[in-house]
């Protein structure tokens, strides 16, 4: 078979009228093999990948424009599996077209006990020809809004007339879910008011969930419901054969001018096994009598299993090559770019490699004013200068731009540029400030997108109040999961911020983000510690930050290091004669000072302070360096001063001046003192628990809520 | 003025004629009194309460059925203000209607530091007149769709011809962060699916956010959106002034047949202020010249504050009366259905009352089979039948039924009637099984809107995955916050889960539902502890809980209590001559005992096994029981045993066998060895520390991970 390449321009629709006669028996063997991949096992999710047989073929063989042998191939098309469950789909459409890890043997080891099975559960972003994770239904849809978004926005940067080299399609599939879970219905959202042509969602609308019919959940015009969210809408009435009138609905949608497109294709789950059509097909096995019948239905030997026949092996075999052409192709279009265009080629190159440029770092002022700075507004003192000449960043908000101070000189907006004639707002795709609306889950799920477009090559920078990062948990969950480098910006972070009371106080969320994996969650106390904690999440390129800021004005302390944040926690004041060490966190690390100062003063004891604005940072410390901070080894008794609740402090600390209820709504120094961050109450509580540990009432190891 | 009551036939309009004339003056003073209190004390949200005058008037004066001196009147229709950062529109009203608490001195408290203010910045559910708790948006209009299932629930249940005890609307008022957060296009989705002609959503459409115009995020065609899930819509284009039109729009809302409402409201944020129309006017005070201008504007006198006149007070002097006559002929209706029904009378009267029937506990099982059994499959065995015999409680699950085992015998589903017709869908009002789709986060915020409607009166019961806990974690927060009866119960809660992977397996969510406030989060261990765990549920009135079970088989334990779970922790073996004490947690229990054993068998170390369910539980313990349970002030290590991060449990051990990194694709058995939860591996661990502590190379007071 002779090598294919369709470029964007030209339709795939002759190759399919020449290619269709081996149509039907490709999807019976792919249905056969899904069958028997998940009877292997007895578990697994038969009954989707089944019914997107076809699409499936429409995507891989005709429509998709990737390369198998060089799977990581800049410009090629990205590809969300967000019914992440149905990963099988996916797995053997990457074996079929050759993606050389997907081997055979890879590909049966689904469900099994191999630990370096590339056929998870769910896909993994690590493995071959897999974009993002997925499975928390809802987030796949959501990360291909950002993967739409990076090209545009990448597109509108580097390309120049004849030189597109950036021009790939995003493909979302998803089920029933990502149309109910409120994070997909943001993005979709999002996408529609931001025209984003490049993104086609394929919906696998089988009328089936776990719990049955999806009429016992949604019986709303879904068509008419995207088309309000302005989207395009394409029907397709026999998803399960029918792979020209998929073709066509996936070339119109790579063709649209001006709105992303959905399209709705009716397909049966299970589609030929005993279950078909029923809820029974979603999550398990047929049964290997019922997967014998399946097999005898379509021809097959019940007793063959695992059988993918010369005929179907050659269906898919040009397509490595195939890949490789186009991959040819789009190095010489950079390689024509780069002579044209030396500067904008060499720019190209650098995100490509995921760098930033070698001064970054030049970029952040080395002093700060000497007056109480909230931390919010310190670290807009950091980061604005980065954002401005670091075009790797893109920033964004959730509707509260003028809470959390990310907004740079003469900042552009990302957005359709035909919104500056509709209603007046200026943009365009090449801006890197991005309104994402009151939806912050969408907006973390949207940034892992971004980031995973290509490693590096975008660092997406969210920003909200702290509290309503429980709102985007999941998402930033997500984001550590597959180790992308997300910096969240949560203002707003402890009970200073007052009035709005305990809906938005965030009394347990640190405890939250202290025990996810992979993620930092930073608490600078001061500017100095502010510069610090952008410098961290700026060279965690593999991992997640958020960095919790003040809405109040905290002062400036002279003993701060900035390099002290890296370490996760260090000494403020050393005193050899200390009788106790007092921790001091993020906005309320002046009041460790305080006590420290207040406890010397009128009672004589003497205290060191440490500074400790991130845990999981000073755990990754060799543990001497952890013992000479922590001083608790030589029987100094240490205490935490943080208004959340004290879990996970024991780790460190023997007592804690810390909340375990809600909070209250107050001005936020009232709401300080409600609760007894007072100098002199809280000197009082250290000097009584040192008493009680003198006197023998309070136990050491036994940790001491004052 | 006669007392007016206006019965649900009977329209407003006559009244709305009669009293127009002062309308003017109305707006006015209340627009002025708004301006002042936020420039009281600098700050506040003026623009949208401002912008919403008019509509409070149609709701307060005219349209809405309650009594501002039985604040409690069961059949009262529901007020939900989801866009709560608003608060002094309601706040303002509930004075102006005669709210006894709400005197214009605690008025005038709003943003002061008084502790025991009732105007909080956003109104919070202990106070009279505030139904619930809003302020992080989207959670007030899910909260209004369960207020409304509520509604339908117990209309369907006890009313009679002729007797209509149960028939209260639900008004919820929003703004655009409603129609943005994925939480409320949740509910929207699901309030529609319902046909819930009790519920009424307005739209207040000032076209404005924090960062600008809403078209900076949001271009959608709301209204074809809205009709696309469901909804009547109807428009008010001048929603400052027309309060005529904005009755004429609730009444016909009120009268729907078949479908919940959305009146999209068109208002100017900020009215007459100079920042009127405009995002300045969101979230901060005027200023003090610019209230000044207002005031001359509208004719009052600049120099005067908080100014309301006779005629105004007159405007609203009747509702009081008014509310009174509708409770006493609301109590006469029940005394004559109590008459004509009386088993169905004493039956609601004991639901208002928030009563259990006294043999509840009689329901649950008193003993298990003895083969190992699942959790979750326990879970079922210890509620099915108490949610089958007991009508306080509505369950429901995001679509996990098959997983949750929360169906019972003959359980009819919550569903409009009309399903039966068009969709082969059994179920109706009556019906207390709801699925809610793909929706887990809707589900919590809407069974806390259940749970709000009266106290006890229903208690919700939730369903899904632990790890989808993420999802609903605001809503989950939200109810703790409110000291609402919720009930979660989460399954697959740890790697035993296995295949579907890290996406799937919670490593660090426990962390964060062990800090939060008034919520309990119990792991039980088999099916005893699961008994154990319900009753603790079920007997916290006032607190949600979380009961989180086990995918796989757990070993029924011979030495659990089921009354041990009330402790949090108890002695699950006891050993004077204990080196070390395991403490084992939920699913992985019969580890800990497994380990105990084998270190006496194999290196003749005696150990003691502690069983630690849930740590809030045994926080509220007496220190001598705490000390007797852990014993580590005698000098005995304890180390836990917990395939989650060990966040929180430095506090009771000294040492963990716990996970700190994300999990791993494989079938539960394998996960667990993988992460070395195997009896051999992990013995050695607590072996090999003991031999640390000895040798001084492990400290004593350092936690550590093994």
């Amino acid at each position: 078979m002779a090598i294919q390449t369709v470029p964007v321009s030209q339709s795939a629709l002759p190759l399919v009228q020449r290619l269709s006669k081996d149509h039907d028996l490709v999807l019976k063997t792919f249905r056969m093999l899904i069958a028997d991949l998940c009877q292997q096992f007895g578990g697994g999710h038969p009954g989707g990948a089944i019914g997107m047989a076809a699409i499936g073929v429409a995507l891989w063989r005709y429509v998709m424009r990737y390369a198998p042998h060089t799977p990581d191939y800049f410009n090629r098309d990205r590809f969300v599996l967000s019914n992440g469950h149905t990963c099988l789909f996916q797995y053997t459409f990457l074996h079929l077209t050759g993606y050389k890890a997907m081997t055979f043997e890879q590909l049966k080891s689904y469900h099994s006990d191999r630990v370096d099975a590339l056929c998870p559960g769910h896909p993994e972003i690590e493995h071959e020809g897999i974009e993002v994770t997925t499975g928390p239904l809802g987030q796949g849809i959501a990360n291909a809004v950002g993967l739409a978004i990076a090209n545009k926005n990448l597109s509108a940067t580097f390309n120049r007339p004849g030189y597109d080299v950036v021009s790939n399609h995003t493909w979302c599939m998803i089920g029933d879910a990502c149309l109910q879970e409120g994070v997909g219905l943001e993005a979709i959202s999002f996408a529609g008011h931001l025209k984003l042509n490049n993104l086609t969602v394929i919906y696998d609308n089988n009328q089936i969930t776990c719990d049955g019919s999806v009429d016992l959940t949604n019986t709303e015009d879904v068509n008419a419901k995207m088309r309000a969210c302005g989207w395009d809408v394409i029907d397709v009435n026999d998803g399960c054969y029918d792979i020209e009138a998929l073709v066509r609905a996936l070339e119109q949608a790579r063709a649209s001018q001006d709105k992303p497109t959905f399209i709705n294709i009716r397909t049966v789950i299970g589609l030929g096994s005993s279950v078909e059509g029923k809820a029974a097909a979603h999550g398990a096995a047929f049964g290997v009598d019922n997967v014998g019948e399946m097999k005898k239905a379509n021809g097959f030997n019940p007793d063959e299993h695992f059988v993918i026949g010369d005929t179907v092996r050659g269906f898919f075999e040009d397509l490595p090559a195939r890949g490789e052409k186009l991959v040819q192709e789009w190095n010489q279009l950079v390689e024509l770019y780069t002579a044209q265009y030396p500067e904008l080629g060499a720019e190209f190159q650098r995100r490509m490699r995921g760098e930033l440029p070698a001064n970054w770092k030049e970029l952040i002022p080395t002093s700060f004013p000497e007056k109480p700075t909230a931390s919010r507004a310190s670290s807009g003192l950091v980061f604005n200068p980065l954002a401005q000449n670091v075009p790797t960043f893109m920033v964004g908000t959730a509707d509260l731009s003028p809470s959390v101070n990310m907004i740079w000189k003469d900042k552009v907006d990302f957005q359709h540029p035909d919104l500056r004639t509709n209603c007046n707002i200026n943009g365009n795709y090449s801006g890197r400030y991005i309104h994402y609306g009151i939806r912050e889950h969408a907006m973390a799920a949207i940034s892992n997108g971004l980031a995973a477009y290509a490693p590096n090559t975008i660092v997406p920078v969210t920003s909200s109040f702290f509290m309503f990062y429980l709102y985007a948990a999941p998402a930033v969950r997500m984001g550590a999961l597959q180790h992308l480098q997300v910096i969240h910006v949560a203002t707003h972070d402890s009970i200073g911020m007052g009035e709005d009371g305990p809906t938005h106080q965030p009394i347990e969320l640190a405890a939250l983000y202290r025990a996810m994996p992979n993620l930092l969650y930073i608490r600078p106390g001061d500017s100095n510690e502010t510069a610090g904690a952008w410098i961290a999440a700026i060279e965690a390129k593999h991992t997640s930050t958020i960095i919790s800021t003040s809405r109040h004005a905290l002062p400036q302390l002279k003993q701060t290091r900035r390099d002290g944040v890296a370490l996760g926690a260090y000494v403020l004041e050393e005193d050899s004669d200390a009788k106790v060490t007092i921790i001091g966190v993020g906005a309320e690390l002046s009041f460790a000072l305080e006590v420290a100062q207040r406890l010397k003063e009128t009672r004589g004891i003497a205290a060191r302070v440490i500074s400790f604005p991130c845990q999981r940072l000073f755990e990754q410390q060799p543990i001497e360096y952890k013992r000479s901070v922590l001083q608790r080894h030589s029987g100094t008794p240490a205490v935490v001063i943080e208004p959340y609740a004290p879990n996970g402090w024991e780790r460190y600390a023997d007592a804690g001046i810390s909340i375990r209820r809600f909070g209250q709504s107050l001005p936020g120094k009232v709401a300080y003192k409600f609760f007894g961050y007072d100098t002199d109450v809280m000197t009082n509580k250290v000097a009584g628990y040192l008493d009680q540990l003198a006197g023998g009432q309070a136990l050491k190891g036994e940790f001491a809520d004052l």
